[in-house]
């Protein structure tokens, strides 16, 4: 094998594919990323066998072949090279030099027939939406997924794919979050994509409207992204009814800027942490609603004007379960929506019905 | 106590002060921020015995007093406070009330009689230098001192002042920095400050060049920079005489661009990394000059164009005290002197005499 390419563009790319090679690894192999030629490109690949990913470049194929190289000293040694041509050529006994500039690098590869081939996702059905709604989605379900690993299936994002609509659900146990959007496709399936993909994908997608391409068979999902491909394999296992969960009515209802109530419980919250359970108090009350934390050091006492329609409300919460939805908002106004003290509260948008996220109170004593 | 200043510019001083803070400390008034009535002038300051810092920032004193608070939680809560103006109020019990437009937080503070009192330093007999030399001279030299404690002179730097000149010292075993600069003071002395002051005083120093005053006692120095003073102990004991190392004769001088020197080393050391000592070998050859290194999993071989005058040279290095210097030197161009593969070999700006830099060679097997 004997390629040139631009260190750029190759730097670019061994970083996209980097994201999938776990230093932890067991199998030797694994530590290293695939480059081969196909056609008149270099594909280069990373898996941890969980995930893959696959990407293109153009290049100048002299003589085809394919190496497996270690992905750590392979990247650190193409991002210190002049923006330049890089040459790289592999002979009998898997020895890769790669020249550049006045630089010539020897190193040691692997057999690319021992690199795992990454399973077939037949790429027909495809469903289609624009990258940057995706990102979108993405970003405002999975922090509420599981971390913890006792009830797998929650670390993963449902993703339900119906003719008019798409749906993304993430739930933890303490809140749920719920991306809806309109997608036309003509496509019925539902799957739960793990957290650590969908991150990956997350990263590679563009903020930008061209569409990505999704592929399912039983196990595996697959992301086409122009010239990078993520396949990864689903979660297993039948996802919570998360509908049933969600409340359809509410006692109270509280209209308030969204950066006024973040900035407040961002305050909150600094001696929230010091306590237990990060707990802040809620009080609505009329046109003002207050939010208090204590802690041994001391207390705040934080005030934010509101809009109530229905009853008083007195509740807490986990302050973090609500950062973590404020910060992902962009709506400037949000509704707060209570039924009593002991049963979840609604977080949503005022400008549109796209995303629900509920979080479950914490019992406040005396 | 009672005063008002602007949220910024409390956030900014408490910043600045914070850096003598230390959160492993034994001693619990340590952990705190003694703030203090001075005047119209609010005084902050910080300290871990080892090392203090004072900062002033106008205030409005609606009346005096002094207080110490948890610098941690301080901090954080005047960093999320809206840039609006702070009110801090203090009780006969040092409990302090902060108000900021919709905010208030009461702290629990201690007294700050407790606070232990920064050693005075009489502040007659100015060594007057502009700010942005000092940042320049701490930045060329303190990396080059020590971070293990056996010798614990060697973790600070020496500051020679004479009536002409002052020069700025740093060396581990390995290898030594030595920066001069031409100031005219009326002031002789000799001193070795720890680099973690320096580190501190280096936030600190603007990249202007109004003056940084320095005042000294036996033990210890003030730098007093505007509204900030730094007061650090002295380290004890002899410097070493570091004038007899510095060879003042060699058998081969090379001439080479500095950043492509710099580059060539960056990638040879992600090979030499991966073996002992970070070694690389330079090969000097008339207007060649190849560095090259091995490790199991490979080898580099980089050339860089240079002016050789005298003999062809075979040395070998740890690339780590190469690329430490190579950063830090602001000419285009530098000399490397070799007398012996051997004997020390020194780096210097082609364009000025104010910096030499030496390194120990690591001798070569076969």
């Amino acid at each position: 094998m004997k390629i040139i390419c631009n260190q750029r563009i190759l730097s670019s790319s061994i970083n996209t594919v980097q994201k999938a090679v776990s230093s932890k690894t067991t199998l030797p192999i694994l530590k290293g990323i695939l480059l081969e030629t196909c056609g008149q490109q270099l594909k280069l690949v990373g898996t941890d066998l969980e995930i893959g990913i696959e990407n293109y470049i153009d290049a100048e194929i002299i003589s085809k072949g394919a190496i497996v190289l270690s992905a750590r000293i392979l990247g650190d040694i193409i991002r210190k090279l002049p923006d330049e041509d890089v040459e790289i050529e592999v002979d009998m006994n898997n020895n890769a030099t790669i020249r550049c500039a006045n630089s010539e690098f020897t190193l040691i590869g692997q057999p690319a027939v021992e690199f795992p081939e990454l399973p077939t996702v037949e790429e027909s059905d495809a469903y289609k939406l624009p990258q940057d709604l995706l990102k979108n989605m993405i970003k405002q379900t999975i922090f509420a997924t599981a971390v913890d690993e006792t009830r797998p299936i929650l670390t993963g994002v449902l993703m339900e794919l119906q003719e008019e609509s798409i749906n993304m659900v993430a739930l933890d146990g303490y809140r749920l979050a719920l991306r809806q959007a309109n997608i036309k496709n003509a496509l019925n399936n539902k799957a739960v994509i793990p957290a650590k993909t969908l991150n990956e994908i997350n990263r590679i997608l563009e903020e930008e409207n061209t569409d990505v391409e999704i592929f399912f068979t039983d196990k595996h999902v697959l992301f086409n992204m122009n010239k990078t491909r993520v396949i990864s394999r689903l979660l297993e296992g039948e996802f919570i009814n998360y509908e049933q969960i969600i409340p359809k009515e509410y006692k109270s209802r509280v209209k308030v800027n969204t950066k006024s109530l973040l900035g407040s419980m961002e305050r909150a919250s600094l001696l929230a942490k010091e306590g237990k359970n990060n707990l802040v108090k809620f009080s609505v009350r009329d046109e003002l609603m207050t939010i208090t934390s204590n802690a041994e050091i001391g207390k705040v006492f934080e005030s934010v004007s509101i809009e109530l329609e229905g009853e008083d409300v007195d509740i807490g919460f986990n302050s973090k379960y609500f950062l973590d939805a404020l910060k992902i908002i962009d709506s400037d106004e949000v509704y707060l929506e209570f039924t009593t003290s002991v049963s979840p509260c609604i977080v949503k948008p005022t400008d549109h019905s796209n995303y629900t996220y509920l979080i479950l109170p914490v019992r406040l004593v005396g």
